[in-house]
């Protein structure tokens, strides 16, 4: 197996715990042996557990000696609550280390320049877009910019409606894209509406396996705005924890989120708007069903865009078919 | 190569010609000789011109004997300005028939019936999806309904907006997207608009090459409406020929376009709605464009739902990256 190959193993392992090991980095290792074969894969587990390297060395055990590690991120050189994994990489013999993406955590990070001056050779920026475009996302825009990622997600018709004439919505989108949804719910930090959706809409904001039970994992639910909400909301039930914000300003809300990594905002079109003016969404996700509305609801009104020339402007970079509808992933066209 | 293969092959060779044929339909058709090698492949040629098998066996000449037709549609069994089909497979010798999709017309069908009888193997239905929804779907619909095939095409923002609030639409979507449409209007034989567009945007309705020279083909330019228009108007010019219907009536546009094959509407809110609630739309295509506007302005007002029990019901057929846009198509989901 060649280092891209297993670099694409490494970044299934990442995906594979995204989400349960905030603060900590969701990466992906594959150690290789002397003849190029897998010895081991892991990822990296809930805060205090082992990373990523070390679950899959466990696993190689002495055929780690001579092979190469294939990791999705720089190893970290730094005592946290684990060992650095430097440490371990290089105990347990490996010739070579390639990763991805360099931590740019300051304290982690050099954790290259130590594998190097121990004689590991090292290789970097293998499939390195698509490993900071992937799981690492958040987490490395977390790092570089102090502020949890937030991800708007909403579903709509093609036309452009978020509802029809008389207020329906359920369902816009299929079975299969409100499982899709249940899934991003499980791995996000925190899911963030208005006070209006609670009113209009009253959601538990749970994430549910397609049976309707509970996940393991359930994101902290956030509440924004200056309404008082029923204490009967299904938001504020024992499924999960809830943090009311009694604000209109996104830049507040983000600041009362900042032990958070990864935020869904899944809000009506008032704190949708509000997030795209102030600037503070950094991916959109729109789940576009093959059905036509019409009428005055839309899913956002205003994102301060009077003329053409100063539209906002992001670029897809994702498109799916989910069941019957079409999902349309979009980061900021500047790559901030 | 396999039957499949060489459907595949004639397909493509029905997409060349399609947009010239009409009334014809636009048909590609393959001649493999004994050993399965390529004698020769052709499309349908303008009214009056030779269809695709006899373009195809013209360039296969002795090779076709004992040899395989490969048609797109069930080959012709009428004397229309050109002689049936079936008459030039049988003299050619082929030794069998493939084609995709049944002709509908009761005039010209009976084809594989009459090649049977004259101990022409005939096999059908290769590929038939494909081709039935492909460059075949627009003439397959006149035959079956007697009425042309209207596609309503828009751009639109991810949220859904037609034009920014101050009314600017110029450039929604790209430059490629753009390019994509002018392809398409040469392809079709009408395009539809409202006078409302007329005055708002005053478009020529052309089909250009990306030089902004014309392309060879112009459709015919419809528009629609109440309203005088001026006679400085572009869609007037001479680069095409226009039509103008007094009329609000979608069921009048089509009745007054009964010759046509393959309409394609551009219009306004206005008229998209009108059509979209009279039912005579038979796809939608969306150019989706990764950018937000917000506003009041979006590409169709009412559709006729008020709730959303009874939205208007499509299905996904086709979802493409044109330069940085998404192009979504759609088809009802009755398969009409």
């Amino acid at each position: 197996m060649n280092a891209e190959e297993a670099m694409r193993l490494a970044i299934g392992q990442g995906d594979q715990v995204k989400g349960g090991t905030y603060p900590n980095p969701p990466v992906g290792a594959v150690i290789l042996d002397r003849d190029g074969d897998i010895a081991g894969v892991g990822g990296t587990q809930p805060v205090g557990g082992p990373h990523a390297e070390v679950i899959a060395l466990r696993r190689a055990g002495e055929r780690a000696r001579g092979g190469t590690a294939v990791v999705t991120l720089e190893p970290c050189n730094h005592h946290g609550r684990t060992p650095p994994c430097v440490d371990a990489l290089v105990a347990a013999g490996l010739a070579s280390v390639v990763y991805a993406v360099k931590d740019p955590n300051p304290v982690a990070a050099q954790g290259a320049a130590r594998l190097a001056a121990a004689g590991v050779e090292v290789r970097s920026g293998i499939l390195a877009d698509e490993v900071a475009g992937g799981a690492l996302r958040e987490w490395l825009h977390k790092q570089r910019t102090g502020k949890p990622h937030v991800t708007w997600k909403f579903a709509t018709s093609v036309d452009g409606r978020s509802a029809a004439a008389d207020g329906s919505s359920q369902w816009i989108t299929s079975e299969a894209a409100r499982a899709d949804v249940h899934r991003k719910r499980a791995v996000v930090d925190a899911i963030v509406v208005g006070t209006g959706t609670v009113f209009m809409d009253d959601p538990a904001l749970t994430a549910r396996l397609p049976d309707g039970s509970l996940a393991d994992r359930q994101p902290l639910r956030v509440v924004v705005g200056m309404r008082e909400i029923s204490s009967d909301a299904r938001v504020l039930n024992d499924d999960s924890r809830t943090m009311v914000i009694r604000t209109r300003d996104p830049l507040e809300v983000i600041a009362a989120m900042s032990d958070r990594v990864d935020v869904l905002v899944e809000g009506g079109p008032t704190l949708a708007g509000a997030f795209l003016r102030a600037g503070v969404v950094d991916r959109i996700v729109a789940y576009v069903a093959p059905i036509l509305l019409g009428g005055p609801i839309t899913a956002v009104d205003d994102v301060g865009v009077l003329s053409i020339a100063h539209a906002q402007r992001w670029r897809f970079d994702g498109m799916d078919r989910i069941g019957p509808d079409v999902r349309l992933s979009l980061v900021p066209n500047d790559n901030r």
